[in-house]
């Protein structure tokens, strides 16, 4: 079913900018979890650091909470970019 | 393991700030797909609508090359957002 309707376009709108900048926010943070990669990879640090990863989830859980967002829903989120980091900080160190 | 590290403190800042900037955002985003659930559930609408769901798809991907960003990553993580928005969606036209 095709759904064409004033309001609905609008608000899609909206969503399509959001994910626009949601995007490129990304690529950004792409690109310096990039260069943290290399840069552990260079002096021998892991992949992974889980005090770093604790920190962020209950900094995120706050920030989550004040603007109104579920913060289950978050750390779900920063749970699912953190895992795609740490397979990229795998293979940069892998090809080393 | 602690990591403490200045180089590695300075990057962590910046994705602290992109992360802070990432959770306001979405905030926003889901603001607009409560709405949109709401105006849903109000015409009798289906909480999906996987023509629209296509096109998002198809228009992050082309974003995602732009801006340096792994397409097949882009893709998933509309899929996560997208699947929670439905969620939404769904338990708003249930309480109806």
């Amino acid at each position: 079913m095709r759904i064409s309707d004033d309001q609905l376009r609008s608000y899609r709108a909206s969503i399509d900018n959001i994910d626009a900048a949601l995007v490129h926010l990304l690529a950004e943070r792409f690109k310096i979890t990039q260069a943290v990669g290399r840069y552990k990879a260079d002096i021998g640090l892991p992949a992974s650091d889980p005090v770093r990863e604790q920190e962020q989830i209950a900094r995120l859980r706050a920030l989550a909470e004040e603007s109104g967002l579920d913060p289950h829903f978050t750390e779900t989120f920063l749970r699912f970019i953190v895992d795609e980091v740490i397979r990229h900080h795998r293979a940069i160190a892998d090809e080393r």
